[in-house]
């Protein structure tokens, strides 16, 4: 079996690979093309295409991170290559942190005291009561839902939505147009943690963002593509104008790093991180994609991506 | 029986405890003295020394709040009536969520990313392991207990210290000088939420600031005297002398309102917070009055501060 690794710091994957499966051959995409051709297995976070393209033999690609937009829009992905993804690997933990940290910046008015700080202005905001807080999660995959589930048990009502419907113990599940704007017209915070697909697109528009209520916030740590930029600056206000939203916490942009001159950065209302909510914890990861090799081998039947779908 | 409150808007206390106890008379202390002296009950937060000197027929104090000191300090408290104060009143979730959010602050780098934003750098930290970040927490009494519970649920290292020893489900619960040595020579954050007595003075001092790891953070929704503020200000650096802790969120200080021209407040290492980070939830801390007043009544053996302990 040759497995080859492509992604940061490889070399740590191949090794952990090499050590749990000492039959295999494991390379990085370092190798020479020569050695490299003729996988069995691609283990792969953003991959370039000419490593897709040059391979005759594949029997499976195992997606080294929960979003596979990336890898569905290479060049030469090769069709009928059954294709899985990490599915979570520690990553939903992380998340739910980032996530719950963001809902407590707006929901205990951090985000007004660090305003004041510089004015040494000491005024207390009172904090509402939980019950009348809703948060509202978009994507219900395997990390929504464990993010939904994360701010309920922390005494929050979540409204989740998904397209299609799901049930979540303790979390008001809405789908389609209907739960949409069910959501967007009660959600105090939104958290965005849908795949990047051609339904998903801009799903926060202007004229969504128009419907949260006034002094809602925005926490996106899924894809850029979910939130139209230009609008979500609108709604947040500048250049003097103000806007409805009172502020958000951003993980992931249109492009990735987010260019200095993009007007995000500094505005006043907004918190950027880069691209760091959800890392993938190597040692789950590595346990992952060993058992999907295993039974990729053994023949078994695997969760597999839907590339029409798009996740 | 007559009740006698005293608080900010005392009047909404008034009137929610003239309800439940219809047969009592119940005052705030803008009453005129003839009619507010011989009360049975004091129900009473920072209430001025006249008001306690002038009661002749007391049975019970009612402290309005967790915090005992400011009560056991005012001149004219008189000896022998059995003191009580509100003992959660959902005052520990609020306080668990304000540690929460600021050991996420500094776990998740979200004070290096703050830092990096002005600059447009886009540079992601590592997430430790969170088996190698423990979480130390002064303090065991119902909140420090409820707080060092909800850290270790959250998947964090909890040492636990306290004067008397302690036992709690997955905390490591410490006591006397060689556990606060042991605790402040692990912790990455240290949670201090110890009543303010004789003995917890300044317990972080520039001393044990020092035993600190190099990179830990401070979190105090405490008290403000547990901290010598100067040293700590050293232990953070300042005027470009570096120092080893790594920034602070501060809720309390030795003075209230924080002055204006305390260095605290411009302090890029520290968040300061206008004493919210537990205010006490109306109608939880009333219907715990209530019980209160029909326990005083009806002779039941109440837990009671000890005066000589502060708490």
């Amino acid at each position: 079996m040759k497995v080859v690794v492509h992604i940061d710091d490889a070399a740590q994957w191949q090794a952990a690979i090499a050590e749990a499966l000492p039959e295999a051959t494991v390379l990085t995409s370092d190798a020479p093309a020569s050695e490299r051709a003729n996988a069995d297995y691609l283990a792969v976070w953003k991959a370039p295409a000419h490593l897709l393209q040059e391979q005759t033999q594949l029997k499976g690609i195992i997606n080294l991170g929960a979003g596979v937009d990336y890898l569905l829009k290479t060049p030469g992905l090769p069709k009928d290559v059954p294709i899985v993804k990490l599915r979570d690997a520690g990553m939903s933990e992380l998340m739910a942190d980032y996530v719950l940290y963001g809902v407590l910046h707006f929901y205990r008015s951090m985000d007004r005291y660090a305003a004041q700080q510089p004015n040494a202005q000491w005024q207390p905001h009172a904090v509402p009561d939980k019950a009348n807080w809703p948060v509202g999660v978009l994507g219900l995959g395997a990390i929504g839902s464990y993010v939904a589930s994360a701010l309920q048990q922390a005494g929050l009502p979540v409204l989740g939505w998904s397209r299609t419907p799901k049930q979540i113990s303790g979390v008001r599940c809405l789908h389609g147009e209907d739960g949409l704007n069910e959501l967007l017209n009660q959600a105090q915070s939104v958290v965005t943690i849908l795949p990047d697909t051609a339904a998903t697109q801009h799903i926060l528009n202007a004229e969504r963002l128009a419907q949260l209520p006034k002094g809602a916030s925005i926490i996106n740590p899924g894809r850029g593509s979910l939130i139209d930029e230009q609008a979500l600056l609108d709604a947040l206000g500048h250049d003097g104008q103000p806007g409805h939203l009172r502020g958000a916490l951003l993980d992931v942009f249109h492009e990735e790093p987010l260019p200095a001159n993009n007007p995000l950065w500094q505005h006043p209302k907004v918190i950027v991180t880069p691209h760091m909510a959800a890392p993938t914890p190597l040692n789950d990861a590595i346990d992952q994609v060993i058992s999907y090799l295993h039974a990729f081998e053994a023949g078994e039947t695997l969760a597999t991506i839907n590339p029409d779908m798009g996740y």
